[in-house]
């Protein structure tokens, strides 16, 4: 038996990622939403599937572009947003390159990083998880990061940087790629989606998991300037989107009349979760996510709501326990707060 | 205006992946096949689009190891084996470290070479296009590559790779991972399928892109020895296969009954088609896929098929021009030998 190659060094301490797969009544864990855009199921019947899709999915870029009031030569699209910000980053930073980001914030940055041997420098948030521009803008002049990710609304924090904020960032920033990270930037008030023809080395990402409620399908989008989406379409490898996921995503997009609606429950339901939660003692973050984030008031709810069937995240930073709890439905919302009273009557 | 940001200096040379778009009345450019296995449709309607997919692709790969005859813990998958061979030659190549390949060959393993900074040696073909396994093993012995990649059968050139040569490949190679990217092998009789509890350094490659008919859903598998895979499960990124393309993949998979007939046929148009191309002075090259590669005996062949609606594929290799031409229906087939004679007549 011929012995096994070993994969290079800086990924040996990858450690595979691990999905939760137990029984459950309640999902609150992934940060879904519903369905409700392909409710009503379409027929794919028609299309090829002996034939290669589309390359540069034109079609599905159209519609984005209708969406969200730019150019389809502002759009890549890719197998949700990640596979495209794990290609970026692979593509703009050579070995030993920095990578520089807030912590906590969304841990694949971290994996995109080893994967291609670049190096992530963190810059931890402040004591309430906000996000100090700042001490972003002062690290990066003395590091000289090929690229800055800015996560708005963070996950799993759900720290809203504001618009002036990212504005001097913007500003004070030359010699760094701007990605900033806006799968949840639905549920919130804040975009950059407007400064992409004013700055060159800004790239905005978004993504149909969270607001259209269509994690399945795999679909992100890269928004940046014609200039640069033409320079990086090099490293887009060809036929990426399979044609059944650009199939749903231009039916989404065909009919978005219900998104804005949606997105306004879900903010309600965002409220409401978090005075109850507020109620039950939860030490809580103000969040623009489909998402709250929250320091419980008891030890262990993450495995003890999961052996009642309820699922959320769990996170430990700097040696405390935190949970990241998704928005769900107002009977989702309902079962999960009871659950939780049971589990604090029983700790009484 | 803020100035563009450039990417690391070893992509800078890549271009764009050009893909035909033009009108077209025979497609014989990108060997895909006919949709037969899907072709009563099938309904996506109880799918869940709104939740993530099965990040492991489970079913799939049950499904794919009672095909492939092998266990699910043998397999991964991906969007086409090109997102998994990108992924493999990126996390097993620091930046300067070796992939060795025969040119002319599959023209992205020097792409994915270029994106994750590992050098790219070709090892020329011989005269006829046939791969010299001691050649090869010479020039391995020689560099130290960390990955050789032997397509086979070879595209563009339909040159397949005996299993004594594959065996003394593997009986000589320590040091490297050897990636078998059988694409093609459904067309041919030799695979080193059966050979993955042999060699742990061995990585076979196969896709649904072609034998089965399915190049649009973008499933392709990585088939090693169980501990390869779950030592490389760390670089696979998580969600990565949507859930139309692992149902629709599990759909064809439980009902293979016709794959052997589909062969078959293909098999026998191959050999008819080739018979066709000899008559007509065509330079041909035995091959083992669906494709016949050839030296045409006008010139500007691909051109002029093109304005006539039948799309064909050209390659320039040592400043000689050649053509792959996908072996289509009895009826395709024939439209493009009638157009070929009509453009030899016209110039004698």
């Amino acid at each position: 038996m011929k012995a096994m190659i070993r994969l290079k060094p800086g990924v040996e301490k990858l450690q595979a990622y691990f999905v939760n797969d137990i029984p459950y009544r309640v999902k609150l864990d992934a940060n879904e939403g519903s369905n409700y855009l392909l409710k009503g199921g379409f027929n794919i019947n028609h299309l090829k599937p002996n034939l290669y899709p589309d390359s540069d999915s034109r079609e599905l870029r159209r519609k984005m572009a209708e969406y969200y009031g730019c150019d389809e030569t502002n759009i890549m699209v890719g197998n949700g947003s990640s596979e495209l910000i794990n290609t970026i980053v692979n593509a703009y930073c050579d070995k030993g390159e920095k990578v520089m980001s807030f912590t906590p914030s969304f841990s694949m940055y971290q994996t995109y990083c080893d994967l291609c041997g670049a190096e992530f420098i963190g810059i931890e948030t402040e004591e309430d998880f906000s996000q100090n521009i700042d001490k972003l803008i002062l690290a990066a002049k003395d590091q000289k990061p090929k690229i800055i990710i800015l996560c708005n609304p963070n996950n799993p924090t759900g720290y809203v940087t504001s618009k002036e904020e990212i504005l001097k960032l913007l500003e004070n920033i030359d010699d760094s790629l701007v990605i900033l990270d806006e799968a949840y930037a639905d549920f919130s008030y804040v975009t950059a989606m407007d400064l992409i023809n004013t700055y060159e080395n800004l790239i905005v990402m978004r993504t149909l998991s969270k607001a259209f409620g269509l994690a399945g399908i795999r679909v992100g989008a890269l928004v940046a300037n014609a200039k640069t989406i033409e320079y990086i379409w090099k490293v887009k490898v060809p036929y990426n989107l399979n044609i059944y996921s650009q199939y749903a995503a231009i039916e989404a997009l065909s009919n978005t009349d219900g998104v804005d609606e949606y997105i306004n429950d879900i903010k309600k339901l965002r409220k409401e979760l978090y005075m109850q939660l507020e109620d039950l003692q939860f030490q809580l973050y103000p969040s623009g996510g489909n998402f709250i984030f929250t320091k419980p008031p008891i030890d262990n709810l993450f495995e003890k709501l999961m052996r009642r069937g309820v699922l959320i995240r769990e996170f430990i930073y700097k040696e405390k326990v935190y949970n990241r709890i998704t928005v769900g439905t107002k009977e989702e919302n309902q079962i999960l707060i009871d659950e939780i009273k049971e589990l604090i009557g029983g700790c009484l």
